[in-house]
């Protein structure tokens, strides 16, 4: 019963063969590798993008630090929402890579909107050389709240960044989870869309640790190489994250998985609906925010469920006082201790 | 016949093995995996440091520029050979890392003396503000020419550190290929020896992409984990390091792919001196810089051998002519592959 | 009629003769001239800190960016107003000094309670490694809207700072004009508030461009010292830095010309108000802002007046829509400019 | 008898005027004073050069360490002489403002020669994207040494960087000094020489603390006057700063100041040389590395003389043990004074 995050499951079983496969013989390091070249090509067809610039790195922080400072001059403000990734999780990793750059919060939770982007771009800069430049946009998808930009979201908050001539980076660390929901294609949620350079996550949705960034203009790839080797995230034995990211497209492993982990979160999410829980947003991806009493949580609690306690906690003498849990499904989860977690509210 | 790079060859049996296994359920991400318990445990002992801080990457440009940035404040400056790995090959990033320290260069090729160091930190510091001010020392072991240091002559260097009151940094990338050669226990060619953080090398020897990080004395320990995130290196599905280290450490793997390393080169060697073919050093560990005829080079080229050509150009009118070659021996290379390559002198 | 800022007007007739002065013969540079030892020790009585780290630079900006380092890591957050000239006027300095530390902004506008305070601190360093973890907090006296705090409010500040174990800054751009509103002694105000290190600003007030940063712990002293060479904000004709601050310490010469600021603008705003005019915050230094209609401001501008429309712009078809002026007054405008101002709302 | 430095003198009569009557009324703040237009338009006549960008900063090492950081990304690394200002006697700070570039060092003292210059450009950039890019090259005139290039050396240097695309800075903290012992234009010591960017020194010859930056492409421009803000060097009594060119520039006072600093110099080796004194290089501008014996020293250090002594000791049991002094001369060291410093040979 391990919901505390996607990123404590197993490898999918397709992308660890691909690894296995991939250790015998002699390799070109550094990205020169033969399965990188096949990386390439699945990627760019993925993203119906012959042209893009693709590069795998090993964690999120890494796709994001370093494709948000390839955009950001240390000059100049990023723009996002008040709990992105990029502003709450990343131990300043984003100042870091773009040299003194600074994140500008949109207010309004998870999502931003194009007139709370608006508002919050039009304050900066407005005093010459004395403030903050305006950078770059960054969105999340799916945000940090578990929930989706439809297309015209996307759309609305590309055009504001657009009107006022900056660059758009996605936070794709849960890509594949917002794809499936939207059952768009890749370019129609990217470049389609407005959008410059993407993180695409692996790591979370069946991967050991590979993220590809892709830039679709590849006005950026030389930049982006010196900044990977320099950050110490160019791999020498690269194979073993080309092979990751080959196993995680092939026959669309990458799509199953997070239809899998989207299809888990809905069964646990209709199944806390009916035992009376809250939500703080309805279901969409796999990830849920959901409220319920204290004496409910600590049964699962000592039945060994493990997730974070969002609002309140464990401790705490009314067994009725509402907790609000984070519940977060990967691929790997069965039906089986998603059912057993809901059998717990009974009790 | 590749001899271009022990970065190249594939990952230990058995490193793989316990990467496959560790692909199982879920597991605490960030470090707090079981797996990581193990191989702390196991590096306090094979180190003789119980209280030692061990921290896992991915990378040896991360290792070196992580721990050299938790001794080198920013108007520091690093003292090292003048073809250190930290100073030709990593893109600037121990400057990125310690937040724009500078690297002063001992001159003397790949070996520093007591003298030769002691008189380049002498240089520094003498302008009170003005000039940066003295930092740590990094040694490489094995050099970045294929040397090892003996204990007397790390025991010299670390003494003129101590005399500055400087801490050591001792860059391991080739550590067991070192530690096998020296025929010494791990305390004696560290802290023993006087050396306050290693860079403790796995990839090249024989892991898909693992280095550890020891620190002799925890103090640096929560500077270093933040430091780690905000370079973006700290891996959510860190069991997958961590299984590569264990794996590594595992009934002595490291020191058995690295005597085989060393072996393999010196019989590569020793056959490339009956062949008339002349070395810059004497072999030590599994690395050598070797000159012999253009004509020679050519035909090992075509037969599809491959390695760098360290000195001349492989174009070139004159067969006679003597170019200088770089080999290097990774655990995996077979004696028969071996003897190939020499073969190919006689034809 | 130029109430722009009061950093446009002239420096103060001692400042400039002890400038003049100090223009004959040979100094020693880089601080170690002998008006930086009478300076040092004027400032040491003015703050009743024998102990105090003493230190000059030319601009605002440049002390608060150096203090500030001094006391946050790089992986960590600066807690400040939503309007801190740290955060709006300083181009990321705070982040570039600091090696891309973040700041954290306080809710409410210009001032900062110790309920918002705690709550914004209470925020971060909930998620161990993966955020920001919290550094000092940046309080600006005068604020950025012309509002002081009270020592009561100060020592509510720094009293939430001490909770969390937090060193405290103070922005004191517009210091003695705080002083002698508050009519209390610098330590007061400093670190008999709580306050470990303060920008006591000079330029504003009557200097050419000097600044101190008076650390009244001096454990930061070499640290400041490396950090200001390296900013290249060490003069090497240290003298007319020194010459500055020291005319402007002697015989009082500081708060005279803050009172005489405040003066002013009180006499500005009693007359604004008689005028009609309205006001964001009640005059309290020697900065208001305050609202009239469109009309008088064109009057005004076609005048020669001189000040920023903080809200609306003065082109626009309604005469009597009303617009935010933002006025200061520094000690050199004279009662005749005011009253010359205030006359032309009547025409 | 003041020979330490050319940063220890006054001010020139007609900089302090400017200054004194520069302190009246209002003047619009951060560069957009009337007097800074007139300092620009001097300066594109002095330069020849109508289009050039055209900046002031306090120090040398801000107009050093800015204008370099225009030039030369975080992974490049910047060519200058072993004994480089940039590299001796700025504490990191051309590190710190590029973000951690790195500089290489040409050896052979404080002269580049094409053949140097471009052996030391040919070792980088041979690893790809492994190793630190090419970036700018920076040449001191006059150099660390008292020595002077000539044009013809001038263009044999730009000439190897513009072999290699790279872009060139001069550091001209004597700018003036160079320009009167060549006897050229500045447009000849410039930019018809190669040059991009200059640092113009004022602060050693004759003013309070004042520097020009130069770009003659002004494509930089903007990107200057972000870093400079960001780097807390833009003033905002900025006519302070105007003011002091101002007079520097009038009537040729910096060219007067220079060649009367050049000829107390050369009055002093002249008079050195007839008391067997021996030089390190020939007297070319105002400073000259000469040795002659401890007893001499010490006697002028009793005699109150004022001078680094560049190798050696003063205090030793040797009276006749030969030392180097490092002798400047300023534009305000009288003709008495030298022929006092000299009379100490005698007794």
């Amino acid at each position: 019963m391990f919901f505390a995050s996607d990123n404590a499951g197993p490898a999918l079983p397709g992308v660890m063969q691909r690894v296995t496969e991939a250790n015998a013989g002699y390799a070109m390091p550094y990205g020169a590798d033969e399965i990188m070249e096949e990386v390439r090509t699945a990627l760019r067809a993925v993203f119906e993008a012959p042209e893009a610039a693709v590069y795998l790195v090993a964690t999120g922080t890494a796709a994001n630090a370093l494709a948000l400072a390839c955009y950001a001059q240390p000059w100049q403000t990023v723009f996002c929402s008040e709990v992105a990734h990029v502003q709450e999780d990343e131990c300043n990793a984003p100042e870091f890579y773009s040299g003194g750059a600074k994140l500008s919060l949109v207010p309004g939770g998870d999502k931003m909107t194009p007139e709370t982007l608006r508002a919050r771009i039009a304050v900066e800069e407005t005093r010459r050389v004395h403030g903050p430049q305006r950078g770059p946009v960054s969105i999340t998808q799916v945000t940090e709240r578990g929930r989706i930009y439809t297309l015209e979201e996307l759309h609305g908050l590309t055009g504001v960044a657009r009107e006022f001539g900056l660059p758009v980076h996605l936070d794709g660390a849960r890509f594949a989870n917002a794809l499936v929901a939207l059952d768009c294609t890749p370019a129609e949620m990217t470049w389609k869309a407005g959008v410059d350079v993407v993180s695409f996550g692996g790591t979370k949705n069946g991967c050991l640790g590979v993220e590809a960034v892709i830039f679709f203009d590849p006005a950026k790839a030389w930049e982006f190489e010196l900044r990977r080797k320099r950050g110490a995230h160019l791999f020498s034995k690269h194979r073993y994250l080309s092979a990751q990211m080959a196993g995680y497209l092939e026959n669309g492993a990458w799509l199953d998985a997070a239809r899998t982990a989207n299809a888990n979160c809905a069964r646990l999410a209709q199944g806390l609906g009916k035992k009376g829980a809250e939500f703080l947003h309805p279901p969409q991806a796999n990830m849920i925010f959901t409220r319920f009493p204290r004496g409910i949580h600590q049964r699962l609690h000592d039945a060994g469920a493990r997730y974070y306690i969002w609002e309140g906690t464990l401790e705490g003498a009314d067994p009725d006082e509402m907790l609000t849990a984070r519940l977060v499904c990967d691929w790997s989860i069965s039906t089986q201790q998603i059912d057993l977690f809901l059998s717990h509210f009974d009790k």
